[in-house]
């Protein structure tokens, strides 16, 4: 799956990620009423709603754009009948050709982080059959827990041609509380990094390996720094745009070869209709204002960056 | 919640949380066999077995424990229909009075981290209405993306009067890899112990805090420091029994009242009858096995330690 983000990045020229993170207060009245029409105003009608407005943002941005991440605690929220519109969001835009990013930041120890990567990266055996239950293409996890954590999704990579993206230093303000902690003179994330690329290296596609970093646009030194340590990992950037980064910080987490990251919008995409600057859109062509603000976006990179 | 569970740990006399994990290897035959001619080979017919397999083991223990700690990948990696067994077990365990700790590690930032405590252990807003989604009475959370990561949960539990855990020095062989390495010259699981009881102290139920805190039954020692550093917090032990950790080793995680540690055991109590020990029950008395199972648990933490 590395391979296919990397062509489907050269393809676009825009190496960039929607994310697909509805609150219901992104989702224009018209949509969440015609929803609650049909299901009334329960988990379903909620799941409904976001599940209509995803599928909208999707059909108007899927031909611009490499690939989508949908934050799968948006869903969650929403119990089962949220879940199952993760699901439906997952396969409608691998339908479309986008290569799908689950952002579930998930990790736990042994035979428990088995079955996340087979839950959201593999198959299943039931009896004599087999199924793949949420089917992404890559999966976000956390590296508290060291190497038992993130081995058997290595495993489950291997087997499926999946990816992972490590969190390694995280977007948030409070992110430094431990991930900056000094280890021997050296942050956490540094060593969390090392052990990126080591745990990559075992597990190349083409150009780059199947393991990836999570790396917040906000913090564009610690960004160059981590480029030099994980130089085969792909770094998905959150952070831009809402959360302040901007075009010019996203210079350090690529390589030279242009390729090497792929920054995440959300907020600034699929809300784009309540921003000053997309207003004339008005809330009715809401997935046409997301469109508006994926051109800019790529337009804002292409300036700031050397593409490959 | 905190409240109730100090209630039903002093009412048992067993500070105890039985693991409902299962593995479909665990569940047996007759019960798989069952589910797959209601539902097919299917991901619902796995998650019927799972559900059926854990009726029976709540309905044969749930009047000699205080706790049950569902971990939720067992069933995200049936998908949906796996999340639904999750969903029904959460429910038919507080039916019977048993406190809920869902086993989640979620952990994120800002609203998306609100959103997870939503989901978990809040209540969401849908139009004019508002929903329980999961509704577990706690949650464990990852603490790697700092106190952005944590908030968004104490809120709820404010709101809601309900808990978390959250992970300070997991189980598992590597969880030193990150969570042992020196700051200052003390170890990274000290630096999160501090937070916690710092959250925690905002946060007070009568006599322990609504903030507790993940310490593996494998780390005697780095659990005695823990205890002093953490007073007011609940210590949820996992790694008792299949992963190692001993009766005698638990003595450190309880505070002088006899107190403030919960310790697990999941596949050593839901799949006993698999064990020599409880081979005379058979597949068929699987629950009642569990329940042997968990009377000797119980009578190796009294001998080891001076309950209150």
């Amino acid at each position: 799956m590395i391979n296919k983000l990397v062509e489907n990045i050269k393809k676009t020229r825009a190496p960039i990620v929607v994310g697909l993170d509805p609150m219901l207060d992104y989702v224009p009245e018209q949509v969440q009423k015609k929803a609650f029409q049909e299901y009334g105003e329960t988990l379903e009608g909620a799941a409904e709603a976001i599940w209509q407005f995803n599928k909208a943002i999707v059909d108007q941005t899927y031909d611009l754009i490499p690939a989508v991440k949908p934050q799968i605690a948006m869903y969650e929220q929403f119990g089962i009948p949220g879940l199952g519109a993760f699901k439906k969001t997952v396969d409608y835009c691998k339908e479309k050709g986008l290569v799908v990013i689950g952002d579930v930041k998930r990790g736990d120890i042994g035979s428990t982080s088995a079955a996340y990567a087979v839950g959201h990266l593999g198959r299943i055996k039931v009896g004599g059959r087999s199924y793949v239950p949420f089917d992404e293409d890559f999966a976000t996890v956390n590296p508290y827990l060291g190497s038992d954590g993130v081995n058997p999704f290595l495993k489950v990579c291997r087997e499926e041609k999946k990816g992972i993206f490590v969190l390694v230093k995280t977007s948030n303000p409070s992110s430094g509380e431990f991930q900056d902690q000094l280890i021997d003179g050296k942050p956490l994330y540094e060593l969390v990094g090392a052990k990126v690329a080591a745990w990559g290296e075992e597990l190349m596609g083409e150009e780059y390996s199947y393991v990836g970093a999570v790396v917040g646009a906000t913090y564009p030194e610690m960004g160059k720094v981590l480029r030099k340590i994980m130089p085969k990992a792909y770094i998905l950037v959150p952070g831009y745009g809402a959360q302040g980064g901007k075009g010019k910080d996203l210079a350090h987490f690529f390589n030279e070869d242009g390729l090497g990251a792929i920054v995440n919008s959300s907020r600034g995409i699929i809300a784009a209709y309540k921003q000053e600057k997309y207003g004339k859109y008005g809330a009715e062509a809401f997935a046409q204002a997301s469109r508006a603000a994926v051109e800019d976006m790529i337009a804002d990179i292409r300036d700031a960056v050397q593409l490959g």
